[in-house]
């Protein structure tokens, strides 16, 4: 190829990349509107069809379990009180079709005057490029207690 | 135009995307350290000339009525104490020389040795290209209390 | 030059811009993972040899005190209760091989069924490109007390 056609590919891939970690913070930043908002069928479909969302208090295999977990009492408690599930800004590792995000997640609830840090949570998103965007495939969330796996969790990250 | 010049001009289109959502996200994450400064002027100069910032505990017209709001004494109280107002990463949503962004902010005041979360809002911020770059033409803050309007807003931002 | 190559030049420096800032928002964005994780040489490292981090409650020069001051009695507590610095999404000023960035850090620690803002600072990241891409070389934190000094450093970030 030629000199200038090489650096007009060189361009195309470069955009590419920034378009992908800008698609994958949009579905990060998603996350909390989708859940507090009572949107079960928009949540569960950022994930994969099979996605797993695997988190210390349970974990769900699949769109139709995750809209599942998202009706059950814990969710639907937070939501009458008033909830904000707040994403962290990330450390973003792309690797051609699939992805790892590392950060956080606070659990905000409302108690009468006040607001609660009722969770705080470290996150691994694992993501996967498909023919509907950006998805999770995996999804881990650790609460941050002092034990060794959410460490290890934001320590892989760093790497990756 | 030859296939290499359409090239050219499809990158072009790309980055103008990249950037504007780039501007977007710094005028979002510089109004905390607008009004936490009390730099009431430049934080009014977030919204056009004739912008509207609607709040459940207030409402606010024109960048005259912004300003005062950020020197009356709710504001001007948390300031005294120490305050940080943290707005969430967001989803954006582009269109043209129009955009919509959707997040939360949460309001921590100091209160003797500890911190406070005093307010935590679902936000909807309806931005608009100018001569001067991106501005607020319209942004609507509501309290996650377990009522209606706040989920309606974060789930609007999900399709938008 | 002719048009063409211009167009060419003028891209390839717009998309540097870009990934100059994302790399600078990743850089952010590892510093939670990084200190809660007690991964002190990648923590030290994400300063230059002899950066400066320069908090309300101490100040260390270098890697190597940037890292003893990880294994000091302070950190080490929070992670046995469990900990999470979560960095704000920032205001990024680049100007070529330097770069500002301004925000906020917010320390969780756990303590027993719930979780605290320990504390809540500014922040101001000075940044400079180095072979190993970019880096701190100096960081300034200070607690959100009311006081003059933190608020002069998110008022200085926004006009940087």
């Amino acid at each position: 190829m030629d000199p200038r056609g090489e650096r007009l590919a060189a361009l195309e891939r470069r955009i590419e990349v920034l378009e992908d970690e800008m698609e994958i913070r949009r579905l990060i930043a998603s996350y909390g509107p989708a859940v507090d908002s009572n949107s079960r069928e928009a949540a569960a479909r950022m994930w994969t069809e099979e996605g797993l969302y695997d988190v210390d208090i349970g974990s769900w295999s699949g769109r139709a379990e995750i809209s599942a977990m998202l009706a059950d009492e814990f969710h639907q408690d937070c939501l009458v009180h008033g909830c904000a599930h707040l994403a962290s800004v990330s450390v973003i590792s792309l690797d051609g079709d699939s992805a790892v995000a590392t950060g956080y997640l606070q659990l905000i609830v409302r108690s009468g005057d006040e607001f609660e840090i009722r969770r705080q949570t470290a996150q691994r998103w694992e993501l996967v490029r498909t023919d509907e965007g950006w998805k999770i495939q995996k999804r881990i969330g650790r609460l941050i207690d002092g034990s060794r796996e959410p460490r290890d969790m934001l320590e892989s990250g760093l790497s990756s």
